[in-house]
């Protein structure tokens, strides 16, 4: 019998009635049914972001927002410190270098998290430096970053911005857009918004639009100061991913629904119990002092063939998991708690991990994980 | 009773087994299940562009296609011609200029197709212009181009290529991409594709291939050459639109069910009613020389407040049809024939447009415009 469970760091399981809700008739993006749909969207995506300002929703992956973020804020020459501790650290480093902006790189061992103080050092020496570009939680190795402490270091500076790439942090851990001082925040669907690929969003503070006008670098699709005018209407600037935007209607009830608190306390939950059951098979974390909830990045154990873990554990046992990126192939397994995701799909990926261990030849007691999560979420 | 028929140029109604396809659970866009889905999508779009090129798949609306076509082949400071008979027409121009690309502009009045010979004249004075862009058929004014005729000008020249939005036009009428030397041709997922709105297609000759290798725009997630290096794997360089691409595999399926000639024919039949309808109630045609297959514009006749039919005939008639852009607005309106329409919704509109009309005032013999569309419909 085929029946597969998602647990990729993205794209994340879509809840059944987002599923329904994308399969209604088409309607047109700039009649006013659909128009009420953008309105009620709007006013949800404040209360995920925490902020008091429209967020801009975008018809692109996650990338696409992240690029945004740097066509729309520096100009030609600018210098920014990006904090590269992974492989999307270094999206934002390529970004740059794609448009003329310096990128002073933070370098951050894999599986580490930044020392805000060294952020602060970086800081000081480039008093010029027009943003910070880092992520909440770096996807590639299961990291989360001291968002808070970095945000304050830059809030006291007029002429430099934080640019946080949420993209699995947002409604997976508190993070705060306004109370932190978050100039642009940018999330894609497929993750803790549980929606198929292909919306992307960014909020942007009053200082961050104060950089819009500044800006001089070219843009047209990504154009944030065009999306912020059509979506006052309720409208988007091209033609809107109208059936992702009604599954967002329904996926963020759902988060509205659970509430924030909740959804984050549930989401902490299904991570320490993911990490226990991880080392009751005296497996090792790649980020054992910094784990971000979105997903839990494993070290494959010395003599194991890591590369086949993928696909072994998907094809025999039915439960799709992500490897390493760039060098970490082969050499870690992450395994995601964001979205919708509950204690059941938990210990259904422990027991397939126990399986394809021991299949790859590594001596595990049988349910040790399990127990070990177990023990967790059931209190 | 409320069933609402939509007619508008985009988007276009998508088939019930498209919606129920892109309903299923979501699977990972780098796993083999997705891939094989990629690779049969590639196959069939190379059939829908009647080319031997891979045609590229981008998760984004048309216009970041079109942005890509001008970041991806030109150069700062480079010319190029663009006509502009429209509201896209017009795209092109802005897009060239916010990447520093100085638009020659060959205006042509709303409506009008554009000559070929003066394309050929500004060609002749501009012989250093690296790019013609126009649309293939201009969805703003219902105008198709005469694309054959101005690509062999370009053909003929070896440092400019010719780049054509074919948004409204790829499964409308035909576009042979490779027999008409088409350098660039882009679409969209909401039209003939029959599909929900946020996929962007562009298919490259080998010429244009050449140009990207020398273009020094900057790009990123519009980068051309990374998803042709990417799709050579069945996958896309960021994360994929899952859901669309297996809706994708679903409409193009139907597509080819059908054939490419007779969906022209039917196409071509459906909008060769509609004209005979609409002129039947004594309207005139905004295009009435070079109609495209697309949309038909229709102009608003004196008198009649034209700005109040989209909404009237939606709200209270049940049928979603198009109004005009920029200053066409309140003076046309444009039905939609193309993709998922048959013969009962094309004589639905044309009901509508009589119960519209008659309520503003206009003398309508009742029936008169069905009648004319039948007469063609039925041979």
């Amino acid at each position: 019998m085929k029946k597969t469970l998602l647990l990729t760091p993205g794209p994340t399981p879509v809840p059944e009635d987002v599923l329904e809700a994308m399969a209604r008739p088409i309607i047109h993006h700039r009649h006013e049914p659909f128009r009420a749909v953008v309105e009620e969207v709007k006013e949800d995506l404040k209360y995920l972001f925490q902020t008091g300002n429209d967020v801009l929703i975008l018809a692109s992956t996650g990338t696409g927002a992240m690029e945004g973020s740097v066509v729309n804020l520096l100009s030609r020459g600018d210098k920014a410190i990006v904090v590269q501790a992974g492989k999307f650290g270094e999206r934002w480093t390529e970004i740059c270098e794609a448009y003329g902006v310096e990128a002073i790189p933070i370098d951050v061992e894999w599986g580490k998290a930044v020392d805000p103080e060294e952020v602060r050092t970086v800081l000081d020496r480039n008093p010029d430096a027009r943003a910070v570009f880092l992520q909440a939680s770096e996807t590639s190795t299961g990291v989360r970053h001291p968002v808070r402490e970095i945000a304050a270091l830059v809030a006291a500076r007029e002429n430099t911005v934080i640019v946080v790439d949420a993209i699995t942090a947002l409604g997976v851990f508190d993070l705060p857009t306004d109370a932190w001082n978050l100039d642009v925040v940018v999330t894609g669907s497929q993750k803790a918004l549980m929606l198929p690929p292909g919306l992307a969003f960014a909020s942007l503070s009053e200082k961050a639009w104060r950089f819009v006008k500044e800006s001089n670098l070219p843009k047209y699709y990504f154009d944030f100061a065009k999306e912020k005018k059509n979506l006052a209407k309720n409208q988007t600037a091209y033609t809107s991913s109208v059936s992702l935007i009604i599954g967002l209607q329904a996926s963020l009830a759902r988060i509205k629904e659970e509430g924030l608190e909740n959804l984050f306390a549930r989401t902490d939950k299904l991570a320490r119990a993911t990490r226990a059951g991880v080392r009751a098979l005296g497996l090792e974390l790649l980020a054992p002092e910094a784990p971000s909830d979105a997903c839990t990045a494993i070290k494959v154990p010395e003599g194991i063939d890591g590369a086949k873990i993928p696909s072994l554990i998907r094809e025999k046992y039915g439960v799709a998991v992500a490897g390493g990126q760039a060098h970490l192939k082969g050499k870690i397994i992450r395994i995601s708690h964001m979205g919708y995701v509950n204690t059941y799909d938990i210990i259904s990926g422990l027991a397939a991990l126990e399986f394809v261990l021991r299949d790859l030849g590594f001596p595990v007691e049988t349910g040790a994980s399990v127990k070990a999560a177990l023990e967790i979420l059931a209190s």
